[in-house]
């Protein structure tokens, strides 16, 4: 199917309505949604399945298991803070120890499909990599409730598909500073999406191959972007989501640089560091209360 | 029709002469033309119009209709400023609601092309963009009087369709720093250009997408360029103009960036923020006296 | 053979357990592994052997001879450091004295391919580049215990490869922060890995052309990500291992910048600055130390 | 003719023995050769004669002849200063005016081709782009003695060329830090090759394009890697050479940071800031003076 220019529609891609104002738990003014992104070596199988013959290429997935995700869990567990790991199945499968060890600690499991192929519309994966991953995570007896989209993108079939299987939430798009209701082609409700900030990737800024045109950026660099975000965020009474992978982040100088982070945040004691699932449930008890509040005044009228 | 080096015309590919050094109005030493592109989703399908159901990068575009314009008028009314906001037609006729925005708050809304499809020379949609433009910026009462092309570039047939179609200015040549009046292709005059400056165009360092190569760069390596830049044109007694997008410059540490930029010209006292349509306005009345000045020099002789 | 995903094996990557935390010797809290790739005019021909006839281009690769690594052996003989040069054997047969200027100094030779072919997997070019290698150092008395992949990347054909050629050491997975035994396919022991750390790739922040998107890094930048990673590392008790190239290291800033690095390493007083061969016979010694003492206990249980 | 690795030639590409250390005039320590390229709207027709028609594009060329140049040659005025600026014919035909500013300010004009043509190895421009540049500067009475390969590329064919037009200089290898004698392919010799300074081309960090991956880096980031450079190089008593556009240069912003590199030079005061033609003429006398003492000492012996 040829679509030309006559065929793109008149109207916003996302028919989603403002995001509510709601207010944060105990009394904070904003909020940080702090999530990882575990893809292992299928961050770089994802591009083609032969390079898993390419043994360094994939070392770089593999520093994720061997060193970068131990760190990340020491961190989190020094400064007390729980996260949400989006995990492809393959890692689940061929890793089950990192999975235990993230549940040992007590952190949300997210999907992440199962080989992180993207999912772009008419992609023929969409199907199997939605249920291969919940298969993967249910050996460990994980029934995610959020998603985050391999490579970052969706489309319609996708979030259908996430509202048909129960999940509570996504974690991709890139609209808003605030949690919304989806709102699906046929009008009824979606899934809560939780929108994650592309300044919190710690892919753009911190991971360099010998053939890719990005450089790393040092902590001066990076840090002054992520306060400034947060600290405007703050004075908004909105929300960041952090986009970070083990693989990156637990190479020993960005270690530093996400500790300083976390650091800044706790200290500024207004920001509600929380997992995706809890951000979802304070908006679905939000959006309750609301409605509830709506009825009674639709009634009284 | 092959060209080949024989081909490449032996003069400047620009006919117009110097620019006219008029003096700024209220004694100001230097100008800046204070300008925004609104794109919203036509930024993403400008490159393919299938990208529509792709619906993470798109959100990449809605952004600018959620969250960017709503803080970019925040900030400009705080600081009591009018801009020039090129606006795509889909936009105006998508996202109404922007446009109404725009006017409330007295900005100027300039052409933009409908789909801000390239006009590359050759392309078989110059005429529709434009035409298209005017009729989506004319459902709202707006018939706009300046122009900036998407993407950036121009060709003789669309500055020739500009002068036809009575606009007063286009702001699209990266060529001085100084308006000045466009010669067409056949001797005659054409619209004033008032030329943007490349390095207030907030995508550059303030855009960032997992498979692009740009990264995003912190307030420290951006307001240092955006100073001296606006330092050295106050020395010359020149004018800068800003290709911003809310977009981009909406996003929490842009706006900020954005803040601190508006605040130090402010504080220069003596630099013009100014529309496109003040400044070319400005350009029209001192190239009037001083044709009259040249016309009394020339019967006094 | 068209790989699929269902081909994709369920299992790491890498077979090799976790690295082992065997102490630094001399009450050293850390180590550095300080190599060089000396590639010349093979980081040109390396992607097309027509290019020898691009004589600027070529001339990159030439500065190594001429200038680079005279500046660079100057340098290391003023802080009395030794260093491991994985050399090409093109090199080694063009400028015969660049090696014998290596061995005069008393610096260990690697081996690092004949005409820095990429050893992609199914590469025809894996057993000529080694034993090509092998002879053009061989020439110059030298039989290398330690390997470096051209262009940093491998496969199991490669590794396979210098387990039957008796090498000690490869220095090119990126997956840990120790060194480790390789695992072969077959399941029996490889080569010790000494893992370089990409953060100390020279080329990444200090080589650009005008074709290529790179930019070249100040001092500030840089320094700044070599002494996070190496503080941190300091922390773990672990090691780096730099990739550095006299052709970059050896222009005139960039070799300030690694004085200034190697300085700081000095004066840090608790890491450990050697070899290759240093720290993979130091591997081997501990390892024998434990395989022994899990002896004593398997036979005193 | 297909190139294989067994054709590539077991010798370095440049057959150039080692730069004599010939001592710079006056007393000074080290040595910058100041020059420039003009290329104004040939840096975009050279890649595609087509793009003649594609305005914009084009005035990032133009705005060398309309502010860049004119500002650049007031900076130069203004610190009393020389320098050599390799003019494509192309700009001497189109912009007669740019030519004769150089000449009446007593600047050195250099050949830099006529469309700015790479001179790959084969290609069919060579001698064409040679003799038109040639006729296009004779035209203003010119006859340059000095030649910068146009997109920094050179072959044996063009070097050869060079010698037989008689020509003194080509400042294109970045092979050295100090002037040297090419030798062409029969072993005789070629012109004095000045070697320019990779880390002195503006471009690589002054200029960028929507399109182009590159980002702007402010004064702070450039000026750090060109003092360190030069304070390098002035403790190895070598020299420095810049390819500067003033069509970058010229740039607001960018004229500042020149401005600074420029008065640090200055006050460095052991810097010998020089054109291409002294450094060669100078290079000359230091060669006779060296062979007339080896002479003496041959007879003497």
């Amino acid at each position: 199917m040829a679509i030309t220019y006559d065929d793109v529609p008149i109207r916003p891609a996302n028919l989603a309505g403002p995001a509510p104002e709601f207010p944060w738990p105990d009394g904070k003014r904003a909020a940080m949604m702090l999530s990882f992104d575990i893809d292992a070596e299928t961050a770089v199988t994802s591009k083609d399945p032969s390079h898993f013959e390419k043994l360094v290429s994939m070392s770089y997935g593999g520093y994720e298991a061997r060193v970068g995700l131990p760190k990340v869990l020491e961190l989190l567990h020094e400064l007390n803070l729980k996260a949400t790991f989006f995990t492809t199945g393959w890692v689940a499968d061929a890793y089950p120890a990192m999975v235990e060890s993230l549940l040992k600690d007590g952190h949300e499991i997210g999907h992440h499909g199962y080989h992180h192929l993207l999912p772009d519309p008419g992609s023929p994966h969409i199907e199997s990599e939605l249920s291969k991953g919940f298969e993967a995570l249910a050996r460990h007896g994980v029934r995610p409730i959020g998603y985050r989209a391999p490579y970052g993108e969706s489309c319609n079939e996708l979030r259908t598909a996430l509202k048909r299987e129960g999940m509570l939430y996504s974690s991709s798009w890139r609209d808003d500073v605030r949690p919304y209701r989806q709102v699906l082609p046929d009008g009824t409700s979606g899934v809560v999406e939780i929108p994650p900030s592309s300044c919190y990737d710690d892919w753009m800024h911190g991971m360099s191959t010998r053939f890719g045109p990005r450089p790393i950026f040092p902590k001066e660099h990076v840090l002054s972007m992520w306060k400034d975000e947060l600290d405007e965020i703050r004075a908004w009474g909105a929300m960041v989501g952090t986009v970070l992978h083990p693989l990156v982040s637990g190479r020993p100088m960005r270690l530093r640089l996400l500790r300083n982070l976390l650091q800044y945040t706790l200290e500024c004691r207004d920001v509600w560091i929380a997992t995706g699932e809890q951000i979802a449930r304070h908006f679905e008890s939000c959006e309750a209360a609301a409605e509830l509040t709506k009825t009674q005044k639709d009634s009284a009228a």
